[in-house]
Parts: C-alpha cells; structure tokens; sequence
C-alpha cells in the first residue's frame, strides 16, 4: 500500500514523524509493504509554491492508497482577516477534491485518561461515542461575498438531498453494527437547511427500523455533550455542527491530544488527528503524538481491513498509559513527574 | 413601570407565575409600583390567533416599560421540518421588532450548586462569565431559500459592520467595569462573515486598550469552556455561535434551569430564562422557577436600575440552596429528598 504523509504545519510535522514510524513497524511485524511518499499542503505549501495545496500534492493525494495528514494553520493568517490566501484552504480543497463528505470522529475513553478530563469521571465512565461530521458542503463551502464597501460578508448554508442521504446512510449503516441509536444534530427550528437535513434522515430512518432515531437541537446537543455524554452512540451532523461538537467532545477523551479523525467518501481515505497545528508547542517535543498514532489504526481498519494490526496499536497505546508514561496535554496532579514524555519519546 | 408578561409555551406559564410574584413582592417590599398585563406568543399564540406573534403582542411589547418571557416551542413543530408557521418565529420576530441586537447571558456560580455540575468542582470554581451574544443578525435572519424541487435548501449568514460594533461597543463597556478581558469568537478561518466579525472587533478593540482582547474560533472556544471555564470573562459572538455556546456553559452553572437572560437594544427590554419549554414536564410542578425569577433580577437591574432590589432576589436564592431546597434538575445525590420541592414550593 502507498502512502502519503502531508505533515502541514505547526506540529503536523512532529506527529506525522510518529504516526508513519508505528505504521513502518506493523509492516515489518506483520509481513505488510507500506511504502511512503510526502507532500506539502496549508502554510507550509504557500510558503514554498504560493498554494495551500500544490498541484502536485493532489495528484500524489489521488494516486495513494491512503492520506496521512498533520495539522494546518498559522496565527499569521488568524490575526489577518483580509489575507486571501490561507493556509485552511488547502484542507478544505482537498477535501472537496478527494470527494471526502464522512468525517468519523471516534470518542474513545482510555480508562488510565478519565482522571484527565475535567468531567466528573462518574458521567465520563462508559462512554462510546461515533460521530459522523459532513464534511464537503453547508456553509464551509456555499458561496462567499463581501460588499464592494467591504462593510457586509456572507457565507451561504446550503445542502442538497444527495449530501445529506449519503452520510446518514453511512452513519446509520454504523449504527447498526454499533449501539443501534442515532442521534441527528440540526437547528431545524430555525434553519431552512436543517429543516432538509431532517426531512431527509426521517427519510433514511425508515430503511433502519432496527435503529433507534433521535432529532436534537445543536444547542441541546452541545449541552447534552457534557451532561450526560453516555446518552450518545452514532451522532449525525453537518460540517460546521459537527466541528463544534467534536471538539468539545474531544474533552470527554481527556485531549484533543488523544483523538483521531477518518475522513472518507469517493476515492482515498484521509487520516488526521483532530487537533490543530498547534503553534504554541511547535518544534519543542512537546505534542502529543497519540492522534496521529491512532490515526494510524483508524487507517489500517478502515481502508485497508487490518482490523488485528489495528488492535496492536490501541493496545500498546493503552499499555503505555497503563505504565503511567503521558504527555503534558494529558498528565494530571497524579502523574509521577518522571514518566511525562516528550514527543519523541512517546512515540 | 408596566411590565408585559409573555408566557409562551410549555413550563413558560408555570415560571413567569413565579418571576412575576417576585416582582411584586420586591415592589410591595420597596415601594415600586409594577402594573402588569400579558400576552400570546409562540404555540400559545398560534393556537389562539394563527399567529406565533399575535400583532396585539407586539403593540403591547413596544409598549410596556420591560418584558418577562417564558418559553417557546412545540415538539409538535419539531417532528415536521415542512410546517410553514412555527413557534419559533414568534420569539425570531419579536426581537428584530423590537431591536433586540444584545442578548446578555450571565453565567452565574452558586457554591452550593457546584456538586451538581458535571464539571469537576475545581475547575468551575472561580468560573465567572458574561456572555454577549448577537441576537438580530447572522444566518438566523439572513434569506431562506429552497429549490422548487424541495432537493436543496439554504440560509444565508451575514453581517454588516455596524450590526458587530455595535454589540462589540456594549461588551466592551461591560469587560471595562468586570474583569477586562474580552474573548470574541468565531470561525474566521473558514467564514468570510466571521472574517468581517473579526475585522470590526479588532478595531472597536483599539478604543479599550484597559481590555485584553483575544479571538478564539468557535471550535476551540467550545472546548476550552470545559477544559477551563475560568479563563473566561465577557465572550462575545455571533447569533448561532452564541446560541450552542451559551446552552453548553449552561451545564456550568449545574442546570439550565438556573439562567438568565437579557436582551437588549433600541428600546424596550425583554428578560427571559434560556431554557425552553421542556414539554416533557410541562404542567406538572416540576420546573425550576430560579432562572424566570433571576431574569427579573436582571431586568431590575438593567432596565431598572435598581441594583439592591436584584440583589435581594439574589441573596434569597442564594439562601434557600444554602437551606438545601433544591428542584429536580439540581439535585444531586447528597440533596435531602425532604428538600426537593417542586415549581409552587420553590417559587
Ligand atoms: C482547520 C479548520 C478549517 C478545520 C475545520 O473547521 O474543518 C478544523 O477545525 C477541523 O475540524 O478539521
Ligand atoms: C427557540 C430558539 C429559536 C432560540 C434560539 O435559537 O435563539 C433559543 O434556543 C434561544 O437560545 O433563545
């Protein structure tokens, strides 16, 4: 299987470095060829082409097996509103470009992590959550004006019925191998694009009588996230919804440190951990290289079938936890100062 | 000073019962004269006139000195995304009649509650937050369309710069007198709406410089509220980033039902606890009445000026949970089951 591994920015490098060493590892463990390819994309490819994804990191992109992905973004461009060109726009377009419309984002719960949460670890205990965020429409890519005076901007929210049929299929499908309940997330008592999004998964729900369909609100939802986020199984939402909740759940895991992302559709799977680039920590051996790890197995389970090779990795995750070794982002005041680990060396 | 009572739906007749009795206590106790009148809103007033904001209202609305609020919504509405009249656009309307552009929500802290969160104690301790959220604008108002087909559907989000300073103008001015910091939130990596947001931000900034400004996207700001709620002190935002955000700090002050809520503008101010109309105990003395009685607080002190009389209902709120009284939604379990009272009890 070919490979390529898109750094990016900020910490993407770091982590990336680590995520493709432990799939190098269970190649060469489990008689699999892994072979390797990279290419730049966000800052790092403005900076070298003056494109945030260069043409040649599309065409590497369509001719892998599968994408390894960093992080994107620069501060440079967050305090610059005008900039034109930004380093997002590489994520967004490969996304649209690849025809990657699931993003599933697993909340997984290291046992050894609930101590890091900042919810009581009683509300945390137990809980399993699949979402899957839409991830090539609603207002990330309806059309974008700004006023000739520059005074008025706009983004347009908009779905088609085909958008949201084929994600909810694919989230019910998991459902049903999974808890069998399936939350929807939308402001359909307001929006006129959420309204549609429900019409069509009321829609879809009819083909899953096994599954059991819940509509909530996503200030509810936002809400019920950090109640009770047990209530939860499969949740289903769009674009922007579904990068807020994600988010905030990544808290329910301890760390956005600990979370990994599969990005999936038409063609090749794309792979990242939810955290962002990070600039703060950058190049000082301090991320967390985990998601990027657990990106990994999410790679090999999902677009390669490697179901047992990705047990290896969760498992030596967990053993690792379990010797007590973290890194910053997930140590707490019962951490032994010895066993806080650097990047490298956690990974 | 006249005073118009909205009810609205589901439990917002059984909490503005008891917001309105306080009022008329605080103006027996400290010689104010309240008069009173009511009106329909929402379901109520679909039910009663087909129209979910019955004109009377409106004139009534515009004509009283402030306004109590209950709650709106139907699940009735909720399961049918094609309903043409919806509760929720009376609530939508009312405000940009009557130029309701600053929605004020305070995150209120009562130590006793804090064992009902599901927050860890020590990190909410301290959590103090004022939140500003843009209420007449963004893509709540913006254009609706749907395709003849029915196939594809759109909400446009927009700004206009005068819309962002002048609610910036008014967080600002509440930073100054509070903790000066200001966090204004928005997705200005992705959104050109956000990029205009962040634009006139960064220059209503430059006339408080005594106030710390950061900008955080929404994504990361939904996380951070429950990594570290303290580090906020004013937030301010857009129309539909502030209503998830909101409903999600809501789970720090332990329940919903514990706040309330501001909004005002161009004239006649309109108080209203942010929970909904939680049908699913409607009519049954089973909702909090705290949060309808806290937005008579609020409307003493900001509509009104009077400033010991809010505080009075604030201290006898503060005693009765010292006491141990406590509603279903903020019991936990070392609350006495003598002590759970219902709404008529605790009002
Ligand atoms: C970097 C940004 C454009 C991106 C998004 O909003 O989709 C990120 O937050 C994510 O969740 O992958
Ligand atoms: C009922 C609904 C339209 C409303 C909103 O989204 O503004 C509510 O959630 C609120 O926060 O006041």
């Amino acid at each position: 299987k070919h490979i390529l591994v898109i750094p990016g920015d900020g910490i993407g490098p770091e982590v990336t470095t680590w995520g493709k060493a432990v799939l190098e590892k269970i190649g060469q463990n489990h008689g699999h060829e892994f072979t390797f390819d990279e290419a730049l994309m966000g800052h790092a490819g403005i900076e070298a082409t003056g494109n945030p994804l260069p043409d040649e990191t599309l065409e590497k992109a369509k001719a892998s097996d599968a994408i390894l992905f960093g992080a994107i973004g620069h501060i440079k461009y967050d305090n610059d509103p005008s900039a034109k060109v930004r380093p997002e726009q590489g994520l967004l377009k490969i996304r649209k470009e690849l025809g990657l419309y699931a993003n599933l984002r697993p909340i997984m719960l290291f046992d050894e992590l609930l101590d890091a949460s900042s919810l009581k670890p009683e509300i945390l205990k137990g809980t399993d959550i699949l979402f899957f965020r839409e991830l090539t429409g609603d207002v990330y890519f309806g059309e974008k004006k700004r006023s000739e005076d520059r005074n008025t901007a706009s983004d347009l929210m908009i779905y088609s019925r085909y958008e949201v049929e084929r994600i909810a299929i694919k989230a019910y499908e998991a459902a049903r191998v999974r808890g069998k309940r399936l939350c929807s997330v939308d402001k359909a008592n307001v929006l006129e694009a959420s309204r549609l999004w429900r019409e069509v998964v009321q829609e879809i729900a009819k083909q899953y009588p096994d599954v059991e369909t819940e509509h909530m609100f996503i200030d509810n939802a936002a809400m019920q996230l950090v109640k009770n986020p047990k209530k939860f199984d499969v949740v289903l939402t769009a674009n922007l919804f579904g990068d807020i909740l994600t988010d905030e759940a990544s808290q329910i895991a301890g760390s956005m440190g600990m979370l990994a992302s599969a990005s999936v559709g038409d063609g090749t799977g794309f792979f990242e951990p939810i955290h962002g680039s990070a600039h703060d920590i950058a190049g000082q051996d301090k991320a967390n290289p985990l998601a990027s790890i657990l990106s990994v197995a999410l790679m090999l389970e999902i677009s390669f079938g490697l179901k047992e090779e990705a047990k290896k990795i969760t498992d030596a995750i967990d053993k690792a936890l379990k010797d007590g070794y973290r890194t910053g982002d997930i140590a707490d005041a019962n951490t032994d100062k010895a066993k806080i680990l650097g990047t490298t060396a956690m990974g």
